[in-house]
């Protein structure tokens, strides 16, 4: 390519159209830089969001502008590269054609890496009454609700409706629960006393509610027992082995136990893959695209998946990968390489083997567990660790500072200070 | 007050309600830090707004976090002190009694500080589309605003449409307008070229309207001067002594001038005091409390205005003074001697006499202008006295290093990385 703005050239180039820009997607797209293909990433959202933070963003610690950061100034420079803001509603693999709400896009090969969105098995109580986290304007929502509770439970006397208000309950155990438990209890701890001299902190409580026995299922026992003591030194109420059967705004309904009165109910429970409609049974099974061990789609051709939205062959994991990123990034290295094998009809593709480097949590300051093969460990090594790591996985320098700034700012003065209720949160 | 926390003590402390906490209510409560009242700060949102950059949330320079700061960590610490999050509905000064969204609140002496809202003169066609840029929320929609036109016409070939969605038009030749204007225009010289490949930026146009036959009215010749000539560098086409008419969302009408095709129109043109009901015409006059020289509204006892809302008697300033912040803050600082003055029942009260430590605005990277009583000036110094003052008048460490980082980011990389498009703005 040494004249890829000739534009004869340039329409020879195989068009390959990225359906999300999280992980995945980006990867993807900056391991094809350079390479002969035109590129078209379309997302509904026109910045990439850092999803491992949202927690932080939702409990006053970071600025939602310090996780997300713009996909032009990413991508800025690349040649053949364009991004489209707007939505998938219809995959025509047929006629390689995507329906969205900018127009029909052609593809010559498609990457579906659509990501994941809250999955509440089919429980409308919950998913018309519980807060998601997986979305900024979520965790805006999150913030606003969490300090609008503490607003209106600072100027009430109704002892039983206080701390209705000031109730908040996390469902699931995994690394979101455990650390937005772990962030609303520091909240609690270091915030409360300070900030609502009207309000008792003994009428605040944090609860996390998890279906099975222990907590950061996909992680060490070591890292699940440690993440427990560190949730309860902090002050959470933990309910193990507790199913959740319903909320309906006011209190959540429990199986065998008491209900819990309150009005904040976290969900962070359960993912499912995030499908575009227009793909056969054969593609698509348990909202997740099932692919090859080359991320081939069944079924259809020319379309791949990576990331939580792609159940790829495996013996290893045969109910499918962890729907997390480091499962994504390393799809999308294997992907570029693929894609530059077909391109150049070239036969022998590589298959996917998730090579698991590790896996980590925090809970909080000094308190975090760290999974290696050869090591687990938690305390204050780990939450260096944990802090050092997502500062590098972070997208763009000016989002590392300002995380850095605003972590440096809350450890030395026990604050947090992002607190502003931008827009209120009203439940619909 | 030795013993601020015995009760009984606590009960026969006067109760000051200072309605709005901008510039005005945050100095006043300061100054009365460990003095003997209560004090009730009640505002809408749970946060002070640094107005004077709010041009810069909106033109992706600035995070929303970054220029507001949470009333309880302002005022941590205060005794004596509570903040209640409400709106205020109605005065009632006989019975010396606020009705708010938080139900009612009585006072001792209340001070009005709500501060000033846009005026759209009773043109309902502008009022209804156009974009304010008085709050936080609004600084959002009209970044998202901005962006989503971006978006569309990067992906449309009609070239009058393109046009239209390019076209940005702020009304009002005031700092706010200059401001916007050439934060705008850098946003078309810096930004544009790189990131929109498929734009031509000569389709971009940015145009500041203004009704008088000059910019920055109420500072000197040399600073209106200055700011014109450093717009018109930076691209921006002047209109002056044009008189909108209206605007339909497709169109604004002028005065003896043909109609301008545009989506954007930012309104600054026009301010008014933010009014409480309930007091008589005594009280309030177009939209302003009228205040004796010692900041009592007229017509009412125990009853106090300061900052934009306040229209105070003056053979300087017949007709009120600026509604900027340092009229406000002095206001504050007066208002402060006297209430105590007042509860200890002295008679001699201090009149407000406003010093006018002098005046700036920028306009763009290196261009600012500065009015001092003894030097009036532009160029490279005043934008870094302009940058100075501005760090040292934002609220909160945090933000201040923040707010510094993201000016080095913008200035050396001529990037502006805030574009997060986090709600999309949709015109009702």
């Amino acid at each position: 390519m040494t004249n890829s703005s000739n534009p004869q050239q340039k329409s020879e180039l195989k068009h390959i159209v990225v359906v999300g820009g999280g992980f995945g997607g980006i990867e993807l797209i900056k391991r094809l830089n350079k390479k002969p293909f035109r590129i078209t990433l379309i997302d509904k959202n026109n910045y990439h969001t850092f999803q491992p933070l949202l927690y932080q963003v939702a409990s006053g610690g970071l600025g939602a502008d310090s996780i997300g950061y713009p996909f032009r100034l990413i991508f800025r420079g690349h040649k053949n590269f364009k991004f489209v803001m707007a939505e998938v509603h219809q995959i025509d693999s047929e006629g390689k054609t995507l329906t969205t709400s900018a127009g029909a896009i052609n593809y010559d090969y498609l990457v579906i890496a659509s990501g994941s969105t809250s999955n509440y098995f089919g429980n409308a109580s919950i998913e018309e009454n519980s807060m998601p986290l997986k979305s900024i304007p979520e965790a805006l929502n999150l913030r606003s609700d969490i300090l609008q509770k503490f607003e209106d439970a600072s100027r009430i006397t109704d002892i039983k409706e206080k701390k209705r208000l000031l109730t908040f309950v996390v469902v699931g155990g995994g690394p979101t629960g455990v650390e937005t438990a772990g962030a609303l209890a520091e909240f609690k701890k270091f915030v409360v006393p300070h900030d609502y001299p009207e309000l008792n902190v003994s009428d605040v409580s944090v609860i996390l509610i998890e279906a099975s026995d222990r907590l950061l299922n996909g992680m060490s026992d070591n890292a699940g027992d440690k993440a427990k003591i560190y949730l309860k030194e902090l002050g959470v109420d933990l309910k193990l082995s507790a199913m959740v059967k319903g909320f309906d705004g006011q209190s959540i309904t429990l199986e065998n136990e008491a209900p819990i009165e309150t009005k904040t109910m976290v969900w962070s429970a359960g993912v499912q893959g995030q499908i575009v409609e227009g793909l056969s049974d054969t593609s698509v099974q348990r909202s997740r695209y099932q692919t090859d061990e080359y991320l081939r789609v069944k079924g259809v051709k020319d379309v791949f998946a990576i990331g939580d939205v792609a159940k790829v062959d495996s013996e290893v994991y045969p109910k499918g990968h962890p729907m997390v990123a480091p499962v994504a990034v390393q799809q999308a290295g294997l992907l570029a390489k693929n894609l530059l094998k077909i391109s150049a009809a070239k036969s022998e593709l590589i298959p996917f083997v998730y090579k698991d480097k590790g896996s980590m949590a925090t809970v909080g300051r000094n308190k975090a567990v760290v999974d290696l093969s050869f090591w687990k460990f938690g305390g204050f090594f780990a939450w260096l660790i944990w802090m050092f790591l997502h500062l590098m996985l972070l997208v763009g320098f000016r989002n590392r500072v300002v995380v850095f700034i605003d972590w440096m700012w809350s450890y030395f003065s026990y604050e947090r200070a992002l607190r502003l209720i931008v827009r209120k949160y009203e439940q619909d």
